[in-house]
């Protein structure tokens, strides 16, 4: 939240005016005074009258940190830089508006997600991410020495999770950094990532799919009814930058089913070049979109593309 | 929760009652059947009687997964075993009673914390665990090679919350992994650790010291309300092993705060070996302990002792 401070020329002396004056862009002020009403702004008549805005009046104020000037990166100007000069200076690219948004955003769905589980009966684990061996296959693990011994950074808390299951837990869930060695650069392949995972006992895929769009659905609702602002503040930037509002649509439930075997099919009809059997890949994926473009599950995989731990659906 | 079901002879067919009869224990059953309340005890005329009690009556039942026999580590049974071949049986061990009820307790301060915490607008982050360069001196880490590139695992959130509280986030917190490469073998020294890292803008050593005394005072309040279920648990199994039974002592605040001139103190008048400028060790902490044996804070050390990111404290 931001508020306006007046300093008035009259009111503080000089030299502390001129002071607070040479404050750059991006400088810490501390400043004492009164929190008053704004001066309504005049309206036609008839037309409604706005809620009252404040702002303080200042009496004293002093500059705590000067910042650099010019700034690397622009925080309330509009400049366009490079990724990489914003990594370089990314306490200052936080600052701007939509991005900070959208890392309070992040904390808001992490706090959902995991309100949400929690209130189906999921308990909290935390897995080891320092491995002596794969969980899932063996690629993609990036090794390391655990001070002599060979070792592996963790790619899924799979295993652990279903110690904890079996261990009598029997719902349980981890949001945690997970860890691929992937070379390839698409969105479905991260080195480094954090993951929402579940696991629970006697369930089946049905039982499973509801578990996550209930999950997805309360993320949703609670963005939309409480985080509306944080919205806003991006879509402003996007305005700025002449792009489409993004805006949070509450999926349905239940999410379509698309089973494998038809999956397969739209992605043919669709030009893409499959078989059944086949992996369905990011661009099969794009095709599957176009058809169903809100949230939905692909079920039904045949078991021969499925790791150890699950076992044939019978259905 | 555990619920008693009581398969009689003459209600299901012979064939079906034998096979039930014939499963080891930790065997999964799945069986179908009416809850019924339990026939109350005989009770001395004057005493209370007790809530009711119930049980399932069986009408049907099967044996879903058989378990060995015998078991490798007891789970209802007292079985007194070495550590390797509980952690080499883990999934067993934790179904032990009081150990499940560890890691229930464990989840709910993790519940607990976390909630405090976005109470007093802390929003969560996760910090990258793969790092380039080292966040707080460069000793104990672990070594590792991202692709071509040598790179470290991160021992601290630090710099990370730091970034995002200049970037504007003001208040985060992250709880995940961190890591040491320590070679020695005590409680203060964890070479994987899962950390409560609470980072804000504009707090002196009072206010940080307030968030972390109000946390832990929430954790242990909540416990104490909702969680006796779990401690009674964990101390049946201490008494059966004639231990003295935990307790959930909610502390009072303010913590008491014994600055680090007056722990040197405490320490030389305990019998300790230490100077002023010395750093604090765990076998110090334990004579402080005996003088303080509650939550306590150690605030005011000598500056050259703190990393970078510490200003000096000018009261």
């Amino acid at each position: 939240m931001a508020i306006q401070a007046v300093l008035q020329r009259d009111i503080v002396d000089e030299s502390r005016f001129e002071s607070v004056q040479s404050a750059t862009r991006e400088a810490w002020l501390q400043v004492t005074g009164k929190v008053a009403k704004k001066r309504p702004p005049s309206v036609a008549e008839g037309e409604p009258i706005p809620p009252p805005e404040f702002e303080v009046n200042v009496v004293s104020g002093a500059i705590l940190a000067m910042a650099a000037a010019p700034l690397p990166v622009g925080v309330t100007d509009e400049v366009n830089v490079g990724l990489d000069v914003r990594l370089d200076n990314r306490h200052l690219d936080v600052r701007r508006a939509h991005v900070n948004a959208m890392f309070q955003l992040r904390s808001k769905v992490l706090q959902y997600g995991r309100e949400h589980l929690i209130s189906e009966g999921f308990q909290e684990i935390n897995s080891p991410k320092i491995i002596a061996a794969a969980a899932e296959g063996g690629t993609n693990l990036f090794p390391m020495k655990y001070f002599e011994t060979d070792a592996y950074l963790s790619q899924s808390p799979q295993l652990y999770k279903q110690l904890a299951v079996l261990g009598g837990l029997e719902r349980v869930f981890e949001i945690g950094p997970a860890f691929r060695a992937e070379k390839h650069d698409t969105y479905r392949h991260l080195n480094e990532f954090v993951s929402f995972d579940i696991e629970g006992a006697w369930m089946d895929d049905d039982d499973v799919m509801g578990v996550q769009e209930r999950m997805i659905h309360h993320i949703w609702s609670c963005v939309s009814s409480n985080d509306q602002a944080l919205i806003d503040v991006v879509n402003e930037y996007r305005a700025s930058q002449g792009k489409e509002p993004v805006t949070v649509e509450v999926p349905s439930m239940p999410f379509p089913r698309i089973p494998y075997c038809d999956a397969i099919e739209i992605v043919k009809q669709g030009g893409g070049d499959i078989e059944w059997g086949d992996d369905i890949e990011s661009h099969h994926c794009d095709i599957i979109a176009a058809k169903h473009p809100g949230f939905h599950f692909i079920p039904r995989w045949p078991i021969a593309r499925k790791p150890f731990p699950i076992p044939p659906n019978e259905k």
